[in-house]
């Protein structure tokens, strides 16, 4: 896996502009294709605990607009009983929407591509209000 | 790994009938056993967006009937703030029931094996109320 | 990897005192130095379904407290519609707490060490009142 291993070594970074979804499908395909596994496992992991990772339906926004005010529903920002307020409202709901979601998620390769379903794309999901620069390693393992 | 690429490569299709869990164990312990994996990882991949996975309790079934009666109860089918209500009163409910649980779930391979919990089985957890074949990938990587 | 056979097989065995987090960063490390490794992917598993793992904020322990509050509200102990009631009040609720957290989780590993981001540590998440034994698999994948 020579000519892999440094597009591996190296995180994608993601510039995200506030809460929200930001599709990054294309960046972890890259990332594939690029490495020499034939068939095998990607796993993408964001280095971060106040944004998370989903594999959710792609064809519909609607879809993303509901997933964001069921969580802003059932994860209140500032709740009055959170201990840890230092970094502001949306810092601790950002940690418990990270817990319900995913730090790390892994997807099948085959023929040398993610073998996503139709409708599945890899979204990170930012969960605080500002912009932040966020880290997102994308490994890929198997037979060459 | 030859013998088992082809194995690895097909997914198993699991025909569901319904909301419900239907343990799919035996089905990822085979693609297992067909690999030449020793030691290793399998992955267990759902290609889709209102069907999810989890790993949970096997013995009393009466678990399934609170794990179905808790997430029904969190994520309200047809919930009058949805925006994506095109595709029925369960679509949008069934993308959140599989943010909260799992599209992708490693198990550890040990002796050709899966070293799952005296427990623990492999579910696929059917998020629409309508029958649906589902698609789901096994991936075997480690130490022949 | 014949170093790090032995260690990758063995599980490791986490003593937990009640309800709580316990940070197995340390633990999951050493597996990882200890494997040969150099740049892949770890994943943890815990062979149990009333504990979890979660990747969480390692800075301030309030994190912890408020994510304990939050999941505590979420998820009733001993739910009146409850049916898997003889295992004791917390029994069900752990179920569900797994099922929303983490049975497995990978890491991605670089220069033999864990690619964690700076404020992430892997906690094992016991959700059952009582003291227990839990068993956690370390599996470490990818190129020597």
């Amino acid at each position: 896996m020579e000519r892999s291993a440094p597009k591996v070594k190296r995180p994608i970074f993601v510039k995200t502009s506030g809460r929200g979804f930001y599709d990054i499908t294309s960046s972890v395909a890259q990332v594939v294709s690029g490495s020499e596994v034939q068939d095998g496992l990607a796993n993408v992991y964001i280095a971060h605990t106040s944004a998370s990772l989903i594999i959710s339906e792609n064809a519909d926004p609607d879809v993303r607009v509901d997933l964001e005010a069921f969580m802003s529903r059932l994860v209140t920002d500032g709740a009055s009983y959170y201990k840890h307020t230092a970094e502001g409202r949306d810092d601790m709901a950002a940690h418990i929407r990270s817990c319900l979601t995913n730090v790390s998620v892994g997807i099948p390769v085959r023929d040398r591509r993610l073998a996503l379903g139709t409708w599945q794309s890899v979204f990170l999901w930012e969960h605080r209000y500002h912009a932040h620069q966020r880290q997102v390693f994308v490994t890929v393992v198997g037979s060459v």
